[in-house]
């Protein structure tokens, strides 16, 4: 049992920040939080605290939807919309991890950025290479960080270099499920690309893996327009896009996130919500692209889980706290936009995104709450706090102003994390 | 005479960048650029050479509109729109710099971070008070950097601890300019805060003012649009927003500022365009306040000048280069919200807005062609650039994913700039 004692905040319920000033969290030996306290109760007077004085101590961040082969593509290539963008930049990207050196040169940077950044749990798209989606569950258990790797399922409307058979994708999503068969915080998830990557044939078999196995899934939902209307053409029988899922068992049957939904409205809407199927919500990206603003006031207004990702490449960073504080803009500009009928997001709203909400997929993640896993980032914050803003403003400063340097430990299921090695060039 | 070799890029048009890989540019006595060059002229084999290696050199930011009393409030409080926000933090926030103690201890802080970002000139708001507006002069002065200071006017809608009479801004304004007489990069700007802050009286004067003595001009317009209705109010008789300015002499007569232009269209473009009165666009502003999305494309194919503001504090932080992506990001949101019509900005256009656009406001200022000021940043971008990107994408990835951290050297006026000295609480 261990205890740290610091300027805690974290966000049990949305509409507010628990804070204590100069608190105590006690951590089990199973990772998980006892409990927090504002004085050390008695009966923990004899576990060893560390004390981290006047730094922040948080929930750390969790990336519900990042794409790690597209690693080189970050912060470059961002000149097109979404389905050019694939052809021109993305695909030939991900390519390239047929070949295993270039796979861990990648990898290796990519999970020593998610690290710096301050995610400890991150939902992964990779490819549909097995070695390579193998190596990256391997990278990311051996740094002790957690989540999920989703070997990508894609066999149409894509290169013939870069796609794979139905009988490829399921071997190739069983060889990551017995890879990480006893990694504690590493596990698959069953990935289809979106649905004009993947034939009915693919998607059904991809439907009955997860269903077989209780396996989550993810996938893209009504990024953008086109993308929406080519879904229409392809499965001219489906009610809306995210039906198109559904019928093959990929829309909550288990437990499903679906990216983007800038355009999810009506049926697709109400079957999210009956369903309970998780909208990732990646406003870099959606900038980026061109694609839109998607409505997560009212997704939250309806029960609709809401998480933030990354969506590197396509979203501009690694940064969770730069997903908040664009999630907090973007829903300023939704609200200007609809003439002030949805009321934007609060501060509290949005950290409780990326860290409870968007935590919930991987299980008790994101809080601070007894029984949580101690997923924890601690904040030194001295050259922003140089007038002594209250704690919430300091963390809302941390999060528009600051950047990987004020993180100063890491923590995943209750173990500090080092910073993972990568290969020099 | 001095030579400075390393990755040269500039926009000299919007459309394009030049580059020079491992070229040179120099700079003579006066500051001021010669000329770039593949190779070293015969002509200059003596002149001495600082050789940068791989780090990229380019222009130096330009901020057209920040204020500087805003310095605390920056990346917290922005949980309301424009009008709310300036009486609920703005307006107690800048009331205090009638202390001179508190304003050297901001206006110090705000210097050194408009250097640490890689800003060599800005176009300032200061406050109502002229010692500590002067005392900013003298800041920005003695740091080697340029722009101007604005000595704010303000005498209705605002609290009695902040606002000034007619008297009182027209002998501010002038002690600014007094003050700032001999310094060869400082100057004073005619400051009337907006519309609703200045009565008719003042705005009179203020037009003399700037008329009599040439002076630039700066405020805000069409920023939201609850400011807009009220401008309407206060002054009927106005054709538009922009018409209630250009009616006291403040609107183009002179070289003129706007900040934001959200909502221009019509008339108040038309007169925005005949005028050549510069749009300050300020993207992280207008979304941090929902107030929307200004309309950058129609603004440069009419010819309507533009620059780049960071807006701190309604925008949330320092740095130009993000203001870049963020124009960039919105121009996208608004050609997908206008039904694809209105081109989203490239690169290279976003970048000139920042340096040579911006720039122009200064004088010769953002560009490497001969006769510009040698005003340039250079950035050690080797920890991003790990696998040979080409110099475009270099630049691109710094914009996106860097920050203060690669820059290493700054210049202004061809003077190296070193770090300004900050008071320790």
């Amino acid at each position: 049992m261990k205890a740290y004692k610091a300027n805690i905040l974290f966000t049990p319920e949305p509409e507010r920040f628990e804070m204590l000033e100069h608190g105590y969290v006690v951590v089990g030996d199973d990772g998980c939080v006892v409990g927090t306290f504002a004085e050390l109760p008695e009966q923990y007077k004899d576990v060893p605290v560390t004390d981290f004085g006047d730094q922040l101590l948080m929930p750390a961040m969790n990336d519900l939807h990042v794409h790690a082969p597209q690693y080189r593509n970050l912060g470059i290539a961002m000149d097109q919309e979404l389905l050019p963008w694939l052809n021109t930049y993305t695909f030939p990207e991900e390519t390239k991890y047929r070949d295993l050196q270039y796979a861990e040169r990648m990898y290796r940077r990519f999970v020593r950025d998610l690290w710096k950044l301050g995610t400890m749990r991150a939902a992964i798209f990779a490819t549909i290479h097995p070695e390579a989606s193998c190596l990256l569950a391997d990278l990311l258990h051996e740094a002790g960080m957690g989540g999920m790797i989703g070997l990508v399922g894609m066999d149409r409307n894509c290169p013939e270099t870069l796609r794979n058979t139905t009988e490829e994708v399921i071997e190739g999503t069983r060889r990551v499920m017995a890879r990480t068969a006893t990694m504690p915080l590493v596990s698959a998830i069953v990935t289809p690309r979106f649905v004009p990557s993947c034939t009915p044939e693919m998607l059904t078999a991809l439907g009955q893996l997860a269903n077989e196995y209780h396996l989550p899934v993810q996938s893209h939902l009504s990024e953008n327009q086109s993308e929406i209307e080519w879904v229409k053409e392809l499965e001219p029988e489906s009610t809306c896009y995210g039906d198109a899922y559904r019928r093959y068992g990929l829309f909550g049957q288990t437990p499903t996130l679906m990216a983007h939904c800038c355009y999810t409205a009506g049926e697709e809407f109400e079957l999210m919500r009956a369903n309970h199927v998780f909208a990732v919500h990646c406003p870099t990206s959606n900038c980026n692209l061109g694609s839109g603003i998607a409505p997560i006031r009212r997704f939250m207004n309806a029960g609709i889980p809401v998480a933030l990702g990354s969506d590197v490449s396509a979203g501009s960073g690694f940064s969770i706290f730069r997903a908040i504080h664009y999630t907090l803009q973007m829903s300023k500009m939704k609200w200007v936009h609809g003439g002030h009928r949805e009321m934007f997001l609060s501060l509290s709203e949005a950290f409780w995104l990326a860290t409870k909400s968007g935590g919930s997929f991987f299980g008790k993640v994101g809080s601070f709450e007894p029984g949580y896993a101690f997923d924890a980032l601690v904040v030194d914050d001295s050259d922003l706090n140089f007038d002594n803003y209250s704690l919430q403003h300091r963390l809302e400063r941390y999060i528009y102003l600051g950047d990987d340097r004020q993180l100063t430990h890491r923590f995943c299921q209750g173990k500090e994390i080092a910073q993972p090695r990568i290969k020099e060039n």
